[in-house]
């Protein structure tokens, strides 16, 4: 069951409800822009549905709708920024302008961020760069669910990784990935359906590889890509620890088992060794490395021989990574966004809350 | 069959072949210590094994033992430098110093090399940050042996990723790990063997999973990451294709299906875009993000949370990044360096030909 909203009409009302939890008229925008990015690109689970996640956060005094976002420590290429607990979808912008800012001046910028919540899909941080000419980079952790190689301990959240790349005529390389082997929104899928998980996405609380959606609740994990060791699982493991290091011990924020969770029910953890959760941001200038028509042509090149290579038995074409979420983009621009009853229900809960009207009405 | 022998022993042989084909003594003892790092630290493929090898380039005029490696473009922050077809194992450390320079100058370092050929395992480049309370990072593309996802089509190299993180009292995160499930050494050692491979490490010429480990010479292809796209083969397509970008388009070496191959029999791609192999490397100040003491307490408790997880059944204990490398870098340090027959038979060919003692007589 699920009904189809303009775009505009579903802006409109997230900037609203930002507006209601006490954000200024521009960090509502921005929040509101980001955050629909998600829906607009086909990844769910990380936008308007969130909505509620990102109000029970303000309720529950951990997002703070008016933060003093600082600069705190940095060099001509670097920087650390404290978001003062504010909303991710706004903190994040401030951060990546400077690493770009950076990246005009030396080169590259990079700048680690601490004090910060959930800051929506990672796409949309890194793609600002690509305007520039520059390739982004963005990381950021999150509450732990994925348990290392060999353990029966969450120790990491499922911590992605994109990497955005300009081209010349060739739409852009974006690659934005859990550095899991399944998304956790993909098993909350399985979960509603009560379908088994493919072998390699989870294990049980001892550790065994399980198929059953719902072990998570009964203590097993996520697993890091590569599902099990003869399988890789421990680059998976190395690639979440990077990105966990990077975002949250280089910045001063929490990390490992110490990020506190997205769903304001529940608790954070105790003695949290730094502040709130952490992201990491990088902007490289193309013309740092090389004249940028020289590497626009290359690039060009890559992208359309990986685009047209053959595909095997079944497969229509191989694709370059972001090619889906770019297409899911442009059509639901033009066609809307369709959204599940549930979401909607939502929705109507914090038209009524905050007296705005629903969207669609 | 394995024969012990002494790092010294096969230290000074290395460094006289590589003073046969031409290289300065400073070049010869930096290749020297370079490849055998990879047999102390146990990756025994990538060492004195390939001493052959990187002869038969230097026949084929492949690989120049005189090299006039140069920085020929650079901001503050970046540059790149052109290889002059040196050895990888020469080129490398002087890029890398020129990135550990520049992030003493302006916070990080990085930069892209072109015109170069294999440098070894990535880990020693990027450990060299560790001694400047740096993270280092460094990639390499190689020749195509891996199918992206949906493709019957050889496009990308195993192309490794390494992250070197130092620490205070623990031992550093030292992460290097081709963006394959599994690297093409442990697929020889099953050919060798006529073993089956587990499934997901292969697939045929038709891009069906293969568990033959000979399917790489019937047309087959090396499997990203992940294996299948239901296990995340997706997320290490674009690993591999952001370490080829990095390190081949970015420099302006060669990328894709163009890279030339390691083995000097196998014929170069025509109609090459670049020059040589690609590197990349970057080097990133501690202390340009946060005060180094304050980051190494916090890394120090990362390290011990990891190393002290509650391990699975049948498992001793969680390991971090690095871990095994190190016990063995300590290991054959103090009681040797164990080859097969073939490649002391290898070493005898090489001492008769250059006329230079073999090692351990």
């Amino acid at each position: 069951m699920e009904k189809i909203f303009e775009y505009v009409q579903l802006w409109e009302f997230t900037k609203n409800v930002f507006i209601s939890i006490g954000s200024s008229d521009e960090h509502a925008a921005l929040a509101a822009t980001g955050l629909l990015r998600a829906d607009l690109r086909g990844i769910d689970s990380h936008g308007i549905a969130r909505l509620t996640g990102y109000v029970r956060l303000w309720e529950a005094k951990r997002a703070n709708t008016r933060p003093d976002i600082k600069l705190i420590h940095e060099t001509p290429s670097t920087g650390v920024v404290d978001g003062d607990a504010g909303l991710g979808l706004v903190v994040s912008p401030f951060a990546m302008d400077l690493a770009i800012s950076k990246a005009k001046n030396v080169g590259s910028g990079w700048i680690a961020v601490r004090n910060s919540n959930h800051f929506g899909i990672a796409a949309q941080h890194a793609m600002k760069a690509l305007e520039q000419d520059m390739i982004g980079i963005v990381m950021t952790n999150g509450s732990a669910l994925v348990a290392p190689t060999f353990s029966i301990e969450r120790l990491l959240g499922t911590n992605p990784i994109c990497v955005a790349i300009p081209a010349g005529d060739e739409p852009p390389f974006v690659a934005d990935m859990a550095t899991t082997t399944a998304a956790n929104g993909k098993l909350e899928i399985l979960q509603r359906k009560n379908q088994e998980a493919p072998r390699g996405w989870i294990q049980d609380k001892e550790g065994k590889i399980s198929t059953n959606p719902h072990e998570l609740k009964a203590g097993g994990a996520l697993l890091p890509l590569g599902g099990d060791r003869e399988h890789g699982s421990h680059k998976g493991y190395a690639l979440g620890a990077i990105v966990d290091i990077f975002s949250g011990v280089l910045s001063g924020a929490n990390y490992g088992p110490w990020v506190p969770p997205f769903p304001a029910f529940i608790p954070v953890p105790e003695n949290m060794p730094g502040k709130g959760i952490g992201h990491f941001f990088g902007a490289m200038r193309i013309d740092a490395f090389r004249e940028s028509s020289a590497f626009k042509k290359d690039m060009d090149q890559w992208l359309k021989r990986f685009r047209r290579a053959s595909p095997a038995k079944g497969f229509d074409r191989v694709l370059v990574p972001g090619d889906p979420e770019r297409i899911m983009e442009e059509e639901r621009l033009k066609n809307g966004i369709p959204l599940m009853h549930a979401v909607e229900e939502d929705l109507g809960y914090l038209a009524d809350r905050f007296r705005i009207p629903a969207p669609g009405l």
